[in-house]
């Protein structure tokens, strides 16, 4: 398969407000390691690794790819373990991909939710490459009563909620619908490289337009089921209650909801009256393509339409910006972004509480000062 | 349909240890109403109304027959509501049906579980008189795609439980396998008396061998889904993660487990040594037929079988009692009590700590003194 196109080098323009500020990831946690991205650094479609965000549910585990063995088992026909030598020599593709953690956002939840508190950055977008998932399965030869694969991570310990099952591996399922898409992939390089650890090395399942939490890190094992699997992980932990006709319902996290995100300027930014500043970002919506951006600088009562950036990329957020002609009054301005996507999908203005700590997708105003 | 027959008076003999001791239900609650039966009362098969445990969620609701409707909607072909009277007029059976809380015995679980603090008690067997459930719904007309019934009660609140859904009904739902079943009932009556109002008066649903939970009380609504329906009473409560092949999943509690429980004598009862002493109690099993009861007087050590009382009845306990030539030596016995079913299946002799504070069946001493 060819490499990223050009159309994957978009990059905000060097001549205004966005020129590169270096820095860190921001520690939310150190054990278990949650690191992330400083949104306010996107200058390229592509999150360089070093700058991705990074979530986990336990100790990172240290796995040699000479001893990794990706088991495949369940409802197939024919069990096997692969291992990473094999992996490697299987047909191989690259496929940008936008992961959002189900969570990113929740520091701006009132009242204050469960979990990691992160702002704006448990985002990113990289190059995934690796074998397509289907292309293992079809090897397994999945029986015709299997409807789900579970994917288990060598990541394991107790987790901090009193009805979880002891000791246990983060581990999520994925309908084989959606398992035997093309863009799903057993990914062994991020951005050219091999992964690093903390991202999932040797191997992690990536599954483009979901929330980060069905991308797999450190994948060992995969069980095909004839039953839905209602382990910890989606069920307790990244799910909710979804009205239902029966009532309400708890449905694990899947798809990714529409969002925008500022990344320029930043919260509580000087910014001089009577001039152009550029206000910039990224957009992205689950599985489908975004359709227009739109900002209110006046805390969402007028609306105006942001340039979108390159081509759409299946699966990649889109890179936006406008230049704010900034008025003359002085004070304080509350900037919101709010993106829509081809299915007609818009961000909502409001939190809808009954998703917890999750899917956190309702226009956030960012205050700036004019002065 | 014949009244329950002669076989469903089986009680101990008045001769021995066991004459009836009048005694109120012990209040575990008063709001939520949580009452439970002084197990030591067994005396007849049938648990008189005014002995039976009360498991309650939410205040208790107070429903006129007038106004009551159940109404029958969702993956049906002919949605429709029915008066109290409409269902009294419906054929009717009378059957007895055992009902065990799924926290019955929590008390004695170390460490401490999370709920009602349950001994012995929260279990009785009762007649019930209604229409089986096949019948609503086979007018209402099912379409071949639905799965399950949503039953839901007129008792609602708000759960303490953190990742609840805000204000909930109470509502359990069935696959159409078990509800349509013959001994599923909507029992308006319990031993020969309209339902009280703590017992569900106007119309409950009866769902014999399934723990209490599935048996809801207040019956007004039945949703036929197409879906499996994953409510806030089978998911983050009543249930528990049980091992299958994808790893620890979340189940819902459904069928009550193998179980005998002593009745007398009490625990910390003071006995003759070398008398006769009655030991006796009763002994259940889901959907099964009780096969034994063994005892042992020496904390499990040396069993003998215990005489079942009278013949079995589907659904309902079995009493049992033997008569113990108590030992010459003095001091502290532990009296344990163990039932097989036909299929088998033993109580276990240890706790399973997945099953949390849920599915109380391991084999619990019961001390006595001999003098």
């Amino acid at each position: 398969m060819p490499h990223p196109s050009s159309k994957h080098s978009v990059q905000f323009g060097s001549d205004a407000s966005t020129a590169w500020k270096p820095g860190g990831l921001i520690i939310r946690e150190k054990e278990p390691l949650n690191l992330e991205f400083p949104f306010s650094n996107l200058q390229t479609v592509i999150t360089p690794t070093n700058q991705f965000f990074v979530r986990s549910h336990f100790p990172v585990p240290s796995i040699s790819a000479e001893d990794w063995r990706l088991e495949v088992t369940g409802e197939v026909d024919a069990p096997f373990k692969l291992s990473y030598d094999e992996l490697r020599r299987l047909p191989a593709e690259t496929r940008s991909a936008t992961i959002e953690c189900a969570g990113n956002g929740r520091a701006f939840l009132v009242p204050k939710a469960k979990g990691v508190l992160w702002e704006t950055g448990a985002v990113g977008n990289a190059n995934w490459t690796g074998v397509r998932l289907s292309t293992v399965l079809q090897r397994a030869g999945v029986k015709p009563q299997a409807l789900e694969a579970v994917f288990q991570g060598a990541d394991s310990g107790v987790s901090e909620e009193p009805k979880s099952p002891g000791v246990i591996y983060f581990e999520r399922s994925l309908p084989l619908t959606k398992a035997n898409r093309p863009e799903v992939l057993l990914a062994y390089q991020m951005n050219g490289q091999d992964l690093t650890r903390e991202h999932g090395f040797p191997v992690r399942l990536v599954v483009p337009g979901w929330f980060g939490m069905a991308s797999v890190k450190w994948l060992n094992k995969i069980t095909l089921t004839a039953t839905p699997f209602n382990g910890f992980w989606q069920t307790l932990e990244y799910a909710y209650f979804q009205d239902s006709p029966g009532g309400p319902s708890l449905v694990a996290l899947s798809e990714m909801a529409v969002k925008a995100t500022i990344a320029q300027p930043v919260f509580h930014e000087t910014i001089a009256s009577r001039t152009v500043a550029r206000v910039c970002g990224a957009a992205w919506s689950g599985e489908n393509e975004i359709d227009s951006v739109e900002l209110s600088m006046d805390g969402g009562t007028r609306w105006v339409t942001a340039q979108l950036l390159g081509e759409p990329v299946p699966y990649s957020w889109r890179l936006w910006e406008y230049d704010w002609q900034t008025p003359a009054r002085p004070g304080r301005y509350q900037l919101k972004a709010r993106a829509r996507d081809k299915t007609g999908e818009v961000q909502p203005s409001s939190r809808d509480q009954s998703r917890l700590g999750y899917m956190i997708n309702h226009t956030v105003p960012l205050e700036i000062e004019l002065v």
